[in-house]
């Protein structure tokens, strides 16, 4: 048989289908991000006819936005500078380590860098990542150490009646084993979906490290979808692909805390788990701690470990489902109970800080026992995934 | 407590955060994709300043680009029409059902439609995708039917020294069940990864919508990564966020095909199947039509069930694994065990469609039954998708 000339056909074909002619066709591509020996980032756009040629990302100093409920910080910008052949560049001074985010903006208009494939979609919002190893963002790589399974599963929700989705993570071994583990059920914030906390949180990478180090029980982490409007994240529901929303009108309605016994069951009836109390943790970040500080009073025999991180406190005005009644009654009933951690995380420069410390002071009132963590910085997933690698070695301790 | 505005801050916050001051200020948002009643598809891009916005995508007359090989397709473009806000757009005739890609190219640059979060990565290029249901495009849809489990899963490979990721779907009812299944092996193509079939394949949604309708057989689907120079898809390794290439080098080497016992035995100690020849079905696209030809032939006594989509069939000049040695006697050996079935699709257009002719012409002259299907196109994934639904209903009825 005529053998053909497979490789070169393919070649071909890859430069003729894809939009990637300049890196096939031989001329040098571009290298975007370069991150250099001392952990300063080179960016490099190819754009002769452009007119500038802007960068936008988180580990550029923030602009602060004033508004009517006081000063928030966007995402700095910094000027490319074009070279004789039209390729802009900006180097930045040496980063800490961190996963970053970043886009560049040419002639006003916002677009990822072609160079780098990798990209994260939070909410509507879609920007090239990088990552500086080192420290703490360590825990961010894949490293060679055992990894455990990621899985998209749908559970029935007999109460919402409706089939949803979750990500859950089984650590390294358990699909060939007989052990039985614990459970920690950990909630996005709003506008998050399912996939938030393995893509933006680096919860998969955070929960190999951090097992392999042995710095953390092995568990079972259950990460839910909390608008109880969708079946799944954006695109995987049946409605098609529907644009994400900021999904402002109907979260936090006392639904999904509701609902959350449908996806214990179902949990304890799908995984090996060891299905009691003391076994049990529900954290989350922003309306994810929201969910974990009313669920977890809601059914006081259910968590043992409760996380709150960068957590919204109080129902909003005119809420009138009973989960939210009797706050004050059923917190007592949950703190009789002796939770075995009630921990409080939040960025000094949060605009829910005033919100956590009102509810500190309310606990300290009635000498209600829990931990609390102070970090810089305010309502950003830099802070969410510090907390993670916080709260996660004190569960399942006692 | 002081219950405070929790929404209104959120709603601030993510103005200030996102980059989608846009839509979130009041200003009306543009719809892009939009597609209309009769299929046809407007596509809309606010961009002012702009001299020139086209569009590229799959749905256009694909343009014919000559090479020394033959001539291939590219995709088709068109210009949108500015109208007075500076708002650019494009109509197209009604469309097929199909999932389609594009992108824009404003003033010569191609990005992304920022209307539009839907995105899939084919090798190091980036598209927007949208879905026109109806006819077998409603396999790709996400239905309100029982859904499998879609796992990314870590193994150990001794052949090749290292860890892999693959892509384990588990049919609806496998977690909870004792059932034991047949396993389909389902490979891709060059440039492609472990997450190939399942984003630009759809096969979760084409797996859990022919399951509910009962045209296939439950089976498990391993989707592999079969380029063993890499543990998993780009990014999702300890090299970290390496940009992907279409990985000419080093694949087609016979490693793939000789470290697949590792993967079958892998499967077959950590899932519920059903362990022999008459339960195992392989099958794949271009190079992992080539490796589905070479593993089954190499391995007579593991898969009786073969799927070549637009294969590649005969290694390469200079070839030298084992895995390539004996061609006609391997594979008088595997015909003479009479595999269940063997399955050949291809395109008219296809640049492999000679050497496939060839082939078919090379079973025939021994009398080796197949069954062989051909297609309009030639080697894209809308012909792929297609196969699957095709091949998977012939799977273990036998």
């Amino acid at each position: 048989m005529k053998k053909i000339v497979l490789l070169s056909l393919l070649f071909v074909l890859a430069a003729v289908s894809a939009h990637a002619q300049q890196a096939i066709w031989g001329v040098m591509p571009l290298v975007s991000p370069e991150v250099h020996a001392d952990n300063s980032v080179t960016f490099r756009f190819s754009a002769p006819q452009a007119q500038s040629v802007r960068i936008t990302g988180d580990f550029l100093p923030a602009r602060p936005i004033p508004t009517e409920y006081g000063t928030f910080d966007a995402p700095g910008e910094a000027e490319l500078t074009r070279n004789s052949e039209g390729v802009w560049e900006f180097t930045t001074a040496p980063l800490a380590p961190e996963l970053y985010s970043y886009s560049f903006i040419v002639d006003g208009l916002r677009m990822p860098d072609p160079c780098n494939v990798f990209q994260i979609r939070d909410t509507s919002t879609i920007t090239n990542v990088f990552l500086i190893g080192g420290d703490y963002a360590d825990y961010f790589k894949v490293n060679d150490v055992p990894h455990g399974t990621v899985s998209k599963v749908w559970y029935h929700s007999p109460v919402l009646g409706m089939d949803r989705r979750m990500t859950v993570y089984t650590p390294a071994g358990y699909e060939n084993g007989d052990k039985s583990y614990p459970v920690f059920y950990l909630l996005h914030g709003m506008g998050g979906d399912e996939n938030a906390w393995s893509e933006l949180g680096r919860a998969t990478q955070i929960l190999d490290n951090m097992i392999a180090r042995g710095e953390m029980e092995p568990m079972i982490v259950v990460m839910t979808n909390g608008n109880v409007d969708m079946q799944a994240a954006p695109g995987e529901t049946s409605a098609g692909f529907v644009a994400p929303t900021t999904q402002l009108p109907s979260t936090m309605n006392g639904m999904f805390e509701t609902h959350f016994p449908d996806v214990v069951n179902f949990v304890d009836s799908h995984y090996r788990t060891i299905p009691d109390k003391a076994h049990r943790a529900i954290g989350g970040l922003s309306m994810g701690g929201f969910h974990s500080l009313h669920i977890s009073k809601q059914y006081p025999d259910m968590f043992d470990y409760v996380g709150l991180f960068s957590a919204a406190i109080m129902p909003r005005e005119g809420a009138t489902s009973p989960v939210y009644a009797d706050f004050d009654a059923k917190l007592a009933r949950q703190f009789a109970a002796q939770p075995a951690l009630y921990w409080i995380a939040i960025g000094d420069k949060d605009f829910l800080y005033s919100a956590n410390k009102d509810f500190r002071a309310m606990l300290d009132s009635h000498n209600y026992p829990y931990e609390y963590m102070e970090s810089p910085d305010g309502h950003i997933w830099k802070n969410w995934r510090i907390y993670l690698t916080k709260f996660m070695p004190k569960l399942f301790k006692k």
